[in-house]
């Protein structure tokens, strides 16, 4: 039975790993898996797991398992992977060219539908399957394609004015890979990817080894 | 007075956030700072920000606030900051030539001492401060510098033999860029980013904005 509580903003973010695990897994022709192999294989509990997907439905049978094919057709429509999703990346050095040509977008449902900079030098040149193009088209390309979804990677101390634009644009959601916190309204989403932060994180424990 | 007890790992991971708004801060000339106005910077309660830095000892005043630089140098000395930490990038593609490139990395204590591909048109190429080298000189790079962080930005079919090589000449902490959950020894760290799950935990909130 469907719960009707909203889930956790921590379950939404593991569904993801879920999903991509089931997709190895189908592509490894296995039909069935239970919640103990799955949760070994993304290092979480079986117990975690059967806790998470209580929030979206009745799925899996005691002592059988999972059909992984069903599993993963249902998280996918529960992420809105069951249509493509056009995303704008604004911000082309080297990470945002880098992010241009990432093949895992498309293969996961994401389309980088427009390229965005500044640096004159750089308009026009081609990108994988995009071209640089100036701020300023960014309005029409999202008004185009309705894009709700965006990548920033653009220096910490612009970041904010292209969120802003962004937003103004209609863009509701942003994973941005600035060392900065956003101000944005509430009902936009943001997501950070930060190194630094991340490798930061881990010279805590290692430190602790050292002493 | 100093907990005794282990912070958990979700508190760790703030550290890093509280370090780069504090510099923020000190770069801004600004001497102190309550919780209350930290927290907005970085999105935190201030009773969140208060509880988490209880674990590593007494900060600040009531009513007061916290000394800017003080409390800085305390997270950073946490964090294992107060020192340089040697990184080695496994790697040498699109994204892992926009790591290396990333000068966000030196600024914060990070010198990535190694670059390694295992493609022989790549090897010898510079790429910023680093020049790309074969996998075969692993072990020594990570000898000479006592290396114990590192970065894999490979393709998820050769994450995990990647994994084992650098655990094996002596690398304890992982930050994972592939979409593929390793398998590590239990002293090990390892982090992950993945921006087509991070993107796709957010198409989950999208989807239902439009149904």
């Amino acid at each position: 039975m469907e719960r009707l509580d909203v889930p956790p903003d921590v379950v939404i973010r593991r569904l993801p790993l879920y999903a991509r695990s089931l997709r190895y897994l189908l592509d490894e022709g296995v039909l069935s898996v239970s919640s103990q192999e799955l949760g070994e294989r993304i290092n979480v509990t079986a117990a975690q797991i059967r806790k998470d997907l209580s929030y979206f439905g009745e799925f899996g049978k005691q002592g059988i398992g999972y059909d992984v094919e069903k599993l993963l057709t249902h998280i996918e429509r529960i992420l809105g992977l069951n249509h493509r999703w056009p995303v704008v990346l604004v911000g082309a050095g080297y990470l945002g060219q880098a992010i241009a040509r990432y093949e895992g977008f498309q293969k996961q449902g994401l389309q980088i539908v427009g390229l965005f900079d500044t640096d004159p030098t750089k308009i026009g040149q081609q990108v994988g399957d995009n071209e640089i193009r100036d701020y300023a088209e960014m309005p029409a390309i999202i008004e185009k394609y309705q894009v709700r979804l965006s990548i920033i990677s653009v220096p910490a101390a612009h970041a904010q004015s292209v969120a802003d634009l962004l937003i103004k644009a209609g863009v509701r959601a942003i994973l941005n890979y600035a060392p900065i916190i956003l101000q944005t309204p509430d009902d936009v989403w943001v997501r950070y990817i930060d190194p630094v932060a991340v490798l930061h994180s881990m010279t805590y424990y290692l430190a602790r080894e050292q002493s």
